[in-house]
C-alpha cells in the first residue's frame, strides 16, 4: 500500500527562520516614505509596527531563532502533514509524481496563523494592548484573532466587504474566538469613510482596508498594525512551511522538479518555496521550477509593472517596489478574496525580475474545475486562493501526461474551503463569471504610482 | 515545552475491528421485523444492507479483519491525532489532565467516514450500483459521499429539512464530492409524501429520514442502504478511534479516568470508549467511567424507555431493544441534529441498563458556552454535537478544580463546526432558545410502542 502522509513530530518543528535575504542576487530595495518618498527609516515605521518585527524586516541575517513561546503555540498544530496525492495522480493518469505540503490542520484553516503567533507574540513582548489589521476572504483576520486570543490581546479586523457578505461564517469564526470585525471601508477611520462619501456601494478592496487598519493602529494608544503577507517579515515566518516540507521530501526519498503556489501578497508560496529557492540562489539545483499562481482578476505578475507603489490605496503606509496593478485598482469580485491585492511581496517581485521564479494567472472557473477534481480524488475541499495553485498543478500533471515525463510536484495546499462553500455552489451553479482582463483600468492605477527617484 | 499531539504512524493503523458483543455481560437482544415483530432472519435484512454486513452486525468473532482497501483509504488521514488540551486546561485552571481524540482531521471533517469507506467497500465488493442514506447535521451524508466517490458509487441522500436549510454548506460540500442530495420528507418516496401530506412545513426528522432512506434502496435496482449509526456494524468499524486512542495514551503514559463522548445514535463516541470498557467488561478496570452526553431535546439515555421500537418513523426498518422516546418523536430543532434520533445504540443501551455505562443531557446555551471556551484555548471550533462532549469535559474538569484530583479524562472531539457557524452566530446573539423538556409529547411517542413478546 501506498504511504499518504509524510509526518514529523513536534519535536522536528524547525528552530529557526530562513532569511532569504543574504543568500538574493539583488536584494528587494528599501522602502519609501509614504508622503516624502524618501528612504524610509526605522522610526518611519514605529508608529506601525512592533519593533522586533522591523529589525526582522530590515534583517542580513541567514538564519533567525524562532522564540520557545512562539514554538510552543506552532507545535498545536505543527509539523503539518506533507501528503502524496495518490489518488489525484491516478484519476489524472499522469505518471507525475504530487506532493502537498496541507496547511488546512491549522485551527483557523490556514497558514496564516504561522505568522500570527510571531506578530502576537512581539506584540505582546512589547507590552501593546491590541492589533488591527485588514482581512480579504478571512483566513488572516482569523488567524489573527486566533492568535491574538491566546496572548491575551485584543484585536480589530477590517473586512473587505464583499468577503464580510459572500462569507459570513469567516466573520462568526472570528467571533468565536473573540475578535472585533467590521465590514471595509467602515465609517470607523477617515479613509473608509472618504471611500464611502464617493461610493458608498463599493465591494472594498485589501488596499482600502489596509489603509483603515494602519489608520486605526496609529490613532489608538497601545495599538499597532498586523498584516499576513507581502512584507519580509512575513514571508520568513512562513518559512517554517518550507523548512517541514524539505525534510518530508526527503523522508519521501524525492525532491521537487517543480513548486507552486497560489500568491496574492505571496506568503503562503513564499513560505514552501524560499527554502527550496536557496538551492537554486547558490547553483545547486539550477532546473528548479518555481510557478506562482495568481488571478487574472488581479495580475499584479503577470500584467503589472515593477515599479514603486504604495502598498495600500489611502497612501498611508510604506511604498515599495514590486509587482502591481496600481494602489487604486479595485479588482472585480472574485471568490479568490485573498488574491484581490494589487501588489506583491517585494521579495518575489526581485526574485521574478532575476529569472528565479516564473508566474500565470487563471480565470476562476478554470480553477474551481480543478479544485472539485482534486476534492473528489483526494478528499480536501480547498480554500478558492489555494485551488488558483491545484489549477497549475492540474496542468502541469496533464502535461507530464503527454511527454510522459514523472516530474516530482510539490505544492503548498495553504487551506481549506469550509468556508467558501457559496463559492463552489455558484461554480455548480454555473453562475460564476469569468471576469475580462481589465486592460484599461490598469492602465489608469498606472498612471497614479509615485515618481520615485532610484 | 509541553507536548500536544501524540501521532500515529500509517502503519500504526489497527489491522482488526473490536467487536464488544463476545465480552459483554448481557448481549442486546435481536432484532424484530417492522411488521411481524418475529425474530429477523438474515434474508430479512438482505434488501436493504450488504451481505458483509449483516454477517458483521451478528458476529461473535471478537476480532475481525479490516479489508485491505479500507486501511488504504483510512489511512487518507488516519490514524488522527490524538492531543493534549494543555490550554484549555490551563484556562480552566484544573488539575484534570484533559485529552481528546481529533477526528475533524478526515476529509469530511469527522469520525463518520471510518464507517463510510467499509461500507462502500463491501457494497462495490457485491456489485452494487449506489447507496440512500440520510443524514441530519450532514457530517454522515458528508462522509457517505465523499466514500460512495472514492469506490465509484452513487449515491442518493435525503437530509432532514431543518438542516438542509440551517447548513447550506454540508450540501454543497456533498455536492462537491459528486452526491446527490434532497431535503427529507421529500416528494420522491412514499413514506415522504405521507408526511407532507399531514404537514407540509414539518422540519423533518432522521426517523423520517431513515424511512426516505431504505425506500429509495428496496425500491431501485442495484441499490442499496447505507446508515451512519446505531447498528452494530457501524460501532465495529467506529472502533479504530478507540484502538488507536489506546496506543496513543499509552505514549502520553496515561489511562482514562473518565471517557466522554456526545451520543445521537452512538456511534462516535462508542468507537472510542469500546476498546476501553474491554477493560471494565473482564474486571481490570472497574472504576473507568463512561459517560454518553445527550441533548435535552431528544433524551433517549436519560428519559425514554429500554424498550423495543422501530429505527425510523414510517416503521419500515428492523425493531431494536433501545432507549427512545418512540419512533414519532419529533424533536425540537436543534442545532445539533445529529443528535436529533428518536432511539440510540442497542449495545450502548444493554451496557446503560447493566451498568458500565452513565448518561446524561444538556442545554444548547451551556453546550455552546462550553464550546467556546475550548475554541478560545485549543483553538479549534467544534460541531454542535461534539460540542455536547465538550459541556460534560468542562463540569469534570471544574468539578476537579473543586475536589483538587487531577483525574485523567478522554474525549471523542468527533468533528469540527466550520459548517455550523450559524449555530454560534446565534449563540453570541443570544438567539439560541433552550427547549423546555417535551415530557408530553415523549409520553404520546412512548404510546406508539410495538408490543413485542420477550
Amino acid at each position: 500500500m501506498a504511504q499518504y502522509k509524510y509526518l514529523l513530530e513536534e519535536k522536528d518543528l524547525p528552530t529557526h527562520w530562513y532569511n532569504v535575504i543574504p543568500d538574493m542576487k539583488t536584494p528587494p530595495p528599501p522602502y519609501r516614505h509614504p508622503v516624502t518618498l524618501k528612504l524610509m527609516t526605522p522610526d518611519d515605521l514605529a508608529p506601525v509596527f512592533p519593533q522586533a518585527l522591523i529589525m526582522q524586516e530590515a534583517s542580513q541575517e541567514r538564519w533567525i531563532e524562532i522564540p520557545d513561546e512562539v514554538r510552543d503555540v506552532l507545535k498545536m498544530w505543527r509539523p503539518s502533514p506533507l501528503y502524496r496525492a495518490a489518488r489525484w495522480e491516478r484519476a489524472l493518469d499522469t505518471p507525475a509524481k504530487i506532493y502537498y505540503k496541507w496547511e488546512g490542520v491549522s485551527p483557523p484553516g490556514s497558514h496564516k496563523p504561522n505568522t500570527a503567533v510571531a506578530q502576537c507574540y512581539y506584540a505582546k513582548e512589547e507590552g501593546l494592548e491590541g492589533l488591527a489589521t485588514e482581512t480579504g476572504a478571512g483566513q488572516w483576520g482569523s488567524a489573527l484573532c486566533f492568535a491574538t486570543q491566546l496572548f491575551g490581546l485584543k484585536v480589530k479586523v477590517f473586512m473587505v466587504t464583499i468577503s464580510y457578505h459572500q462569507k459570513p461564517y469567516r466573520r462568526i469564526a472570528m467571533e468565536t474566538w473573540g475578535g472585533n470585525v467590521v465590514p471595509s471601508p467602515s465609517s470607523e477611520t477617515k479613509a473608509g469613510r472618504d471611500i464611502l462619501a464617493v461610493d458608498p456601494e463599493t465591494s472594498g478592496s485589501l488596499g482600502i482596508a489596509i489603509s483603515e487598519a494602519i489608520e486605526y493602529a496609529v490613532t489608538h494608544d497601545g495599538w499597532k498594525y498586523s498584516l499576513g503577507s507581502v512584507v519580509n517579515f512575513v514571508l520568513l515566518h512562513q518559512t517554517v512551511v518550507g523548512m517541514e516540507a524539505r525534510k518530508q521530501m526527503e523522508m519521501a526519498g524525492d525532491y521537487p522538479d517543480i513548486l507552486i503556489g497560489c500568491v496574492g501578497g505571496g506568503s503562503n508560496f513564499a513560505g514552501l518555496f524560499l527554502p527550496f529557492i536557496k538551492d537554486k540562489l547558490d547553483g545547486s539545483k539550477p532546473d528548479l521550477r518555481v510557478i506562482n499562481v495568481e488571478s487574472t482578476a488581479c495580475p499584479s505578475l503577470t500584467r503589472g509593472i515593477y515599479a514603486y507603489d504604495w502598498g495600500d490605496t489611502a497612501k498611508t503606509g510604506p511604498v515599495a517596489k514590486m509587482h502591481t496593478v496600481g494602489h487604486g485598482f479595485i479588482p472585480a469580485p472574485v471568490h479568490a478574496g485573498g488574491l484581490r491585492y494589487h501588489g506583491m511581496a517585494p521579495i518575489i517581485c526581485r526574485l521574478l525580475e532575476d529569472g528565479f521564479v516564473e508566474a500565470r494567472a487563471y480565470h476562476q472557473n478554470a480553477v474551481f474545475e480543478a479544485a472539485e477534481s482534486f476534492a473528489r480524488a483526494e478528499g480536501f475541499i480547498v480554500a478558492p486562493e489555494t485551488a488558483h495553485a491545484i489549477k497549475a498543478v492540474y496542468d502541469e500533471a496533464l502535461a507530464c501526461r503527454e511527454s510522459g515525463e514523472a516530474k516530482v510536484i510539490l505544492f503548498n495546499n495553504s487551506g481549506h474551503g469550509h468556508f467558501d462553500l457559496a463559492a463552489y455552489d455558484a461554480y455548480h451553479r454555473r453562475e460564476l463569471p469569468d471576469y475580462a482582463l481589465e486592460e484599461e483600468k490598469i492602465q489608469q492605477a498606472l498612471a497614479e504610482l509615485p515618481q520615485v527617484p532610484e
